[in-house]
């Protein structure tokens, strides 16, 4: 078999997270996930960095979501208007995924380590939501506080869109979320 | 000299701030700062579980103080108004703690894991926060997001009120960060 391997990431993903299932996320091993998806540990090595990654993929492109919307919007549009369009793209990054993200939360939450790295990935994904709000000329404060409705708004949506048995459109949940928070502050 | 030592922890604390400031945490151990203090190896683990606990120290006794605000507040109070008294409570906690807390911060802030561990703390804030609301009868979303406006108020005015030179009323700042919050969202 050549370096080129159609389908290795996608197969190591699956098996990774059948593992996980089957025997925990500590007990499962690089060697194992490779076994399983029927390729070398180089080739795992080449698609992840570690068995972490496999599971939180890359956040740089994660984040891209939400804030290429955030620049996307029109000018015109307030800090609020963008982090909805943002949340709407975030939506539409997950449609189809339903079936992975609740197994992939089953194994998440099953493990300490795990849900804290969860929760510094939303971290960042503040702010950086923040730091594309001040690039459209928000102030710094405006920025900050935009971006942390923005990612409870999400994250609260999130949580039960994936507890739900069947996908609904988590791009319009958030955006409720959004309304719920206007009420609960009011 | 005898086990029981006066103010062997306030001296460990200081010591371990003095000595992080000059070498950094990482290169920091606890013989290092028992040795700063004047005290035995011993006598440290008598007080905090390792060295990250002198900075953190005990989560429950801190997220107390906002909880039991929060179960504090009058009955007729709204999940917000329990939450307005909570960072005040906060903010009384914190009273003449403006010098260290800048020293502190300056530490953490140097050092990714322990800025970690500070985001995992307000996530655990924000969970006791909502339990708290629960059992004051909110609604289980309404108390989580009202609990996620709190922590959110009270970190950003917590970022603030760190960086000023002189020390203001970090209760009354985060209740005025609360009506930012609201301004950002209407």
């Amino acid at each position: 078999m050549g370096r080129w391997q159609p389908g290795a990431r996608e197969r190591l993903a699956v098996a990774a997270i059948e593992l996980f299932e089957e025997r925990g996320y500590d007990a499962t091993t690089v060697a194992d996930i490779a076994v399983r998806a029927g390729v070398t540990e180089r080739t795992f090595f080449r698609q992840y960095a570690d068995k972490r990654e496999v599971l939180f993929g890359d956040p740089t492109a994660y984040n891209a979501t939400f804030t290429d919307a955030v620049a996307a919007a029109p000018a015109e549009a307030t800090p609020l208007e963008a982090v909805v369009a943002a949340l709407r793209a975030a939506g539409g990054f997950f449609e189809g995924r339903h079936p992975y993200a609740r197994r992939r939360t089953a194994v998440i939450t099953s493990n300490a380590a795990l849900l804290e790295r969860e929760q510094i990935k939303r971290v960042h994904l503040t702010d950086a939501i923040a730091e594309a709000l001040r690039e459209r000329g928000a102030p710094a404060p405006v920025a900050a506080l935009t971006a942390e409705l923005g990612t409870v708004a999400f994250h609260q949506a999130f949580a039960r869109w994936v507890a739900a048995d069947v996908e609904t459109d988590l791009g319009a949940l958030a955006v409720q979320v959004l309304g719920e928070l206007r009420a609960a502050i009011a």
